[in-house]
C-alpha cells in the first residue's frame, strides 16, 4: 500500500537537531545531541533562556567530556534561535521539552508539525501526558502521524535510557524510525507497544517514591535515612543488576522460582503500602521464564560473581571501598 | 539505677562470632566476618550445610580479596560446629540467619539466649519479624533484652546496610551496642527508633518489586525490559545518590521545593498502582528541609557536578562509556 505519509530521511542522516524548550531536561538534550557531534538549534519563549542554556552546556560539558564526545563534537555548535518557526525550519529531528502541560504540549505540537520539513519525527520529553492526548491538536496527513513521545531521564546527556512510545495517530514506521535514531545517538532505547501512564522507569521509580513520602510523612523515617538506605543498600545492585534478577538471585541455587516460593508469603505482608498481585501460577511462570531468558545462559554461579565485581566496581568508582569506621 | 543486665564485652573487643544458620545470608554473613578478620563458628541443621558454607565463602573470597580484607583475615578461620550450644558458647556476638519461620525464630533466640555466655548481643537477619514478636519466647532477665534485628542485605560481604532495631523488650543500650559493633565490622548502619515492617530498604524496594510483578502480570512490560529501565535508567543515580536528593535536583535551581511544586499534581496520577500521600504544608516542608539537610552547603552546581561525575564513574565502572550503538 503505497504511504501518502512523506518518508523523513534516514535516522542515519540527521545532521540538525531543534530542541524546543531550553529548562533543565531541554538543555540537558542539547548538551548530549552536541556531545554525539550533532549541529542543534534551541528555542524556548523565556528571555533568559539562551544564558541559562549556554551555562547548562557549559558545566556539562566537562562530564562529556568524559564519556568521548563525537568527532567534532562542540558547544560552539549549538544556536539560538528567536522563533520556534526557524528553530525547527532546517531541523532533521526534533525533540520537544516545554512544561509538563497538556494543552502547551498539544499546541505547541502542533505548531512543530506545521513548521517542520515533512516526515520529520517530533519526539516529546514528557513524563506525564500519552501521545494520543497530545497529538489530538494535529492536523493534516503529515502531523499527528510523526509525532512520538521520547522521554530521557535526567541528566538527558549522561543517563542512557529513553523509552519511546507513539499515539493512536501515530505510524508505527515513526515509532521505529525514533527508536533508530536515538541508538545511533547513543541512547540506550525501550521502545514500548502502549501507551502507559510513566511508561516503564517511572512507574517504578514512583512507587518507590510515594511509600518514601509517606514514610517522611509517617515519621517512620528522615530524607536522609531514607537516601542512605537506598546508596548504602538495594541502589548498589540497581546500578548493573535489574531488580528482577537481583531477586532471582535471592532465591540461591533455585532462582527466582525459590525465591516466589520463600517470599511469596511476605507479599501479603505490610512491608510496604502497595498491594501486591495474587501470585498465580501465570504471573509465577513469567517471572521465572523471564528471569531465566534474563540470565540467558548464565548459571547462578556466574550471575553471583557478575553481581559481586558489580557491586565491587560500584562501590570503589563511589569512593568507598574499605567502608565507614 | 544499677542495671542487673551483665553487661557484654565492648563493642571492640570482639574476637569470635557466631553464625547460626548458614544459608544465603547465614553464609555470607560468615563471609563477611571472616573478611573483617574474625573468628566465625557458623552452625546450620543442614547434613550439607558445611560443604555448601565452605563453597560459598570459597566462592566470595576472590571478591572479597578486592575489598581489602582486614589483616590475618581468612577463611580458615571459620569452623563449623556439631551443635547450635557448641557454636556460641565461646560467641562474642550472634548472627542468626534461619529460615523466616516466626516459631523457628522464636525457639532459635530463646535458645541462643540460654546457651551464650552472659550479656551477649544477638542478631536477628530477619527481613519479616519484628523483633517483638519473635523474642517472646525468651525467658530470665538476660535474654530478651539484648537481642536486637541486624538486618543485611545480598550479598551481606558486599552490601554495606545493615538496619538495627530492638524489639520492646530489648534494652537500648543492646541497640546502641550492636550499631557501634557493626560499623567496626565495616558496616553502614541505620539505627532505628521504631519497629517498622520491612525496616527501611525493603519498604522502597518492595514497593518497586510489587508494580514491577504489576507491571508483569498485567502484561505491561516484561522481566527485561523492567530491569533494562532500571539499570539504563534511575538505577544509574541510587548507586551514590538517594532517591530524595535526586529528585530535588530535578528541581532545578528551587530544589525539591520546585519539584513538589512542579511534579506534585503528578502526585494524583496513574503512574504507579500505589497512592500518594497527601502532599499537605506539613510533608512539603519535611521534605525541603530534609534535601536541604542532606545537601549540606552543597549548592544545585555542586550536586549536579557531584551526581553527573557518580553517573560517569558508574557507567565507566559497569562497562558501559561509549554507549549502545
Amino acid at each position: 500500500m503505497p504511504s501518502t505519509t512523506p518518508a523523513p530521511g534516514a535516522p542515519d542522516d540527521v545532521r540538525r537537531i531543534a530542541c524546543t524548550g531550553a529548562g533543565v531536561i531541554g538543555g540537558g538534550w542539547a548538551a548530549h545531541f552536541l556531545a554525539r557531534g550533532y549541529d542543534v538549534t534551541a528555542w524556548d519563549p523565556a528571555s533568559d533562556a539562551e544564558r541559562k542554556l549556554r551555562r547548562l552546556v557549559a558545566a556539562a560539558w566537562p562530564a562529556l567530556e568524559q564519556t568521548g564526545p563525537a568527532a567534532g563534537a562542540s558547544p560552539d555548535r549549538l544556536t539560538v534561535a528567536p522563533t520556534l518557526a526557524e528553530a525547527v525550519a532546517d531541523a532533521d529531528f526534533v525533540q520537544e521539552s516545554a512544561p509538563e502541560e497538556l494543552e502547551l504540549k498539544r499546541s505547541l505540537l502542533a505548531q512543530l508539525a506545521a513548521a517542520t520539513r515533512p516526515g520529520v519525527v517530533i519526539a516529546s520529553s514528557t513524563s506525564g501526558y500519552p501521545m494520543t492526548d497530545m497529538q489530538t491538536g494535529a492536523a493534516g496527513p503529515d502531523a499527528a502521524c510523526r509525532m512520538v513521545v521520547g522521554h530521557p531521564f535526567n541528566p538527558p546527556y549522561l543517563i542512557p535510557l529513553v523509552e519511546v512510545v507513539g499515539g493512536e495517530r501515530t505510524d508505527p514506521a515513526a515509532v521505529e524510525w525514533a527508536a533508530r535514531f536515538y541508538g545511533l545517538a547513543g541512547k540506550s532505547v525501550i521502545t514500548m507497544d502502549r501507551e502507559l501512564p510513566g511508561f516503564l522507569a517511572n512507574r517504578l521509580q514512583e512507587a518507590l517514591w510515594r511509600e518514601a513520602l509517606h514514610m517522611v510523612a509517617s515519621g517512620e523515617a528522615t530524607v536522609a535515612d531514607i537516601d542512605a538506605s537506598i546508596t548504602e543498600g538495594p541502589g548498589l545492585r540497581w546500578a548493573f543488576m535489574g531488580p528482577c534478577l537481583t531477586f532471582a538471585l535471592a532465591g540461591g541455587e533455585g532462582g527466582m522460582a525459590h525465591m516466589l516460593d520463600h517470599f511469596g508469603p511476605s507479599l501479603k505482608s505490610p512491608w510496604t503500602r502497595l498491594a501486591a498481585p495474587e501470585l498465580d501460577r501465570a504471573l509465577r511462570d513469567a517471572m521465572v521464564d523471564g528471569c531465566a531468558a534474563a540470565a540467558g545462559g548464565r548459571t547462578y554461579a556466574d550471575l553471583v560473581a557478575e553481581r559481586d565485581q558489580g557491586v565491587i566496581d560500584v562501590l570503589r568508582a563511589t569512593g568507598r571501598l574499605g567502608g565507614p569506621r
